[in-house]
């Protein structure tokens, strides 16, 4: 039986979401609905990816009882109200990241999963790619023996995008890019927790940062450092150094369709969305969708590669960062 | 007229600078004589290079009269007597890197060469090869546009070297390997200062560091972050980003023969030493000697690629990322 997928918001990231869908089998994943807060956005979403029913408004969404399990593409400040209302209404959710602005705001929305028993999921598709289960292989199997270092960083002109520009729509480029760079350094670590972090930053005119550079301290002697850019492109290559050799994430690392291994190239093509993507590679989102569908049919309430857990420590990292270059929202 | 060089200790670095020096013309770089503290010491090292005369103690090197500028690559904790030594005695000197072991040391040894009006170099070789020329021409013209962000880091497995390992001999990667990295961060950023300097690092069972991450503000949106470790094989590459271009600066960095502008490669080659030399393209050190040449035939006291303000930044961030991670020399 297919997974029944509702979509919320209509905007660029679920345009590339339903167009990475669409390259699924129809017997696996299918479209039931989509809804925008203006119902003309919705049914053009509808109309172009082929989807039956439109609404203008999250909470009819909310409630079709077709709807197994939605997807959240709306911007970062809304994705805490819009999963809430959905885990009232007993749906499963798949919620782009960053899962909510803050910890407090993920914790929340884990809790409440538990509560009602349904699968929440932070949609960090770098973690579900081909190419990254590569590199956990590389690094579960021993070829690079112990990671003792991960130095990743993230910077595009993407400064005047709204998005990441104004404070009121959860700016900055911690959340936004540095989250990406974040998650590499968690999976490289398994997970742990840093047992020290330290950050610098610029910030714009609205309080929100522009730049942002971390170190982030390990048990036994290892250590990472991120760095992200909204203004200047920076090479956008994660390196995981092992004590036996070195895995490197070239651009786009996020994601990723090569890797080397020692040096040696691994390629890992991605197949072609069903329409013109707004995001690089945004086919890569469908390796999330099946992901979902794995954890519906199992009844599992969260992932193992993108558990809880992974989410509510990530939210603490860049919380953490946040607080030290001086950036605050509203929520906080 | 010939430079007219001593030679302070017969160690390793010693032997490969003079094997450099040994590539150039003889009448232009002339080698008078070697000192260790142990005599037979200089004896070999003076027969291995044909130096005319080899002394058992640094006295005896300071005092000889037809000695014009001498080259001290002693272990670090005994640069600053010895370049005092020197300095008192009328010579001029190019210290090996680090200039002292601190920013009070440096300081001390800059104000006794102004005092007497001798040239004082310290032995960062990178700044005078070939290829940094180079990376230096790619920022000044603005092919890359404005330096934005640095990222360079430098690991081997060095940890059971005993001037890596034991505090008492200036032990640390911050002073030994990390100044190679701030000195990329330096010179990409035309000798500002940082304005914010944050640090971690794990330290050794003698309470010097095996390892370092630091991150460094500058005006501007500027950042940048360097990366150290005694225990494993980082990339030991360097990215200078630009806002239109980036110049990388590959394995070894340090003594780089290639660099990438904007993914194009140019190389650089280095000639080979006059004997087999202890560390990588050690031949590079022939082009510090060759600006020391050139310092002293136009009556200079201090080099404009190394002044003495480069080197007091330098050991000013090493004092604060020294300080931040615990690691505090005797002397300190």
């Amino acid at each position: 039986m297919a997974t029944r997928w509702g979509i919320l918001s209509a905007g660029k990231i679920s345009h590339d979401f339903v167009s990475a869908l669409r390259t699924l089998p129809t017997d696996e994943h299918e479209l039931v609905c989509v809804a925008a807060r203006d119902l003309k956005s919705a049914q053009e979403f509808a109309r172009l990816h082929g989807i039956p029913k439109a609404y203008g408004s999250y909470d009819e969404l909310a409630r079709d009882p077709r709807v197994e399990v939605v997807y959240v593409g709306t911007i970062h400040p809304h994705h805490l109200s819009a999963t809430k209302l959905l885990l009232k209404n007993g749906k499963n959710v798949l919620v782009e990241k960053p899962l909510t602005l803050n910890l407090k705001g993920t914790q929340e929305l884990t809790s409440l999963a538990r509560k009602h028993n349904l699968f929440l999921m932070e949609a960090l598709w770098s973690r579900f790619l081909p190419s990254y289960e590569f590199v956990m292989n590389a690094i579960n199997t021993g070829i690079i023996g112990d990671v003792n270092h991960v130095t990743v960083n993230f910077g595009m002109p993407i400064a005047d995008v709204d998005r990441v520009n104004r404070k009121e729509l959860g700016g900055g480029t911690v959340i936004d890019i540095g989250i990406y760079t974040l998650n590499v350094v968690q999976m490289a670590f398994g997970g742990e927790k840093p047992t020290e972090i330290k950050a610098i930053g610029h910030l714009n005119e609205n309080g929100v940062d522009e730049s942002m550079t971390a170190v982030l301290k390990y048990s036994n002697g290892r250590t990472a450092n991120v760095a992200t850019s909204a203004r200047v492109k920076y090479p956008c290559e994660a390196h995981i150094v092992g004590t036996k050799g070195v895995v490197r994430i070239p651009f786009p690392f996020w994601c990723a369709d090569k890797i080397y291994l020692n040096d040696v190239k691994y390629e890992f093509d991605l197949p072609q969305p069903a329409e013109i993507c707004n995001f690089w590679n945004s086919c890569g989102l469908r390796y999330e969708a099946e992901e979902v569908r794995k954890c519906l049919i199992a009844g599992k309430v969260e992932s193992a590669v993108m558990s809880h857990k992974d989410s509510e420590l990530l939210a603490a990292i860049m919380d953490e960062i946040r607080r030290q270059i001086g950036v605050k929202y509203d929520v906080d």
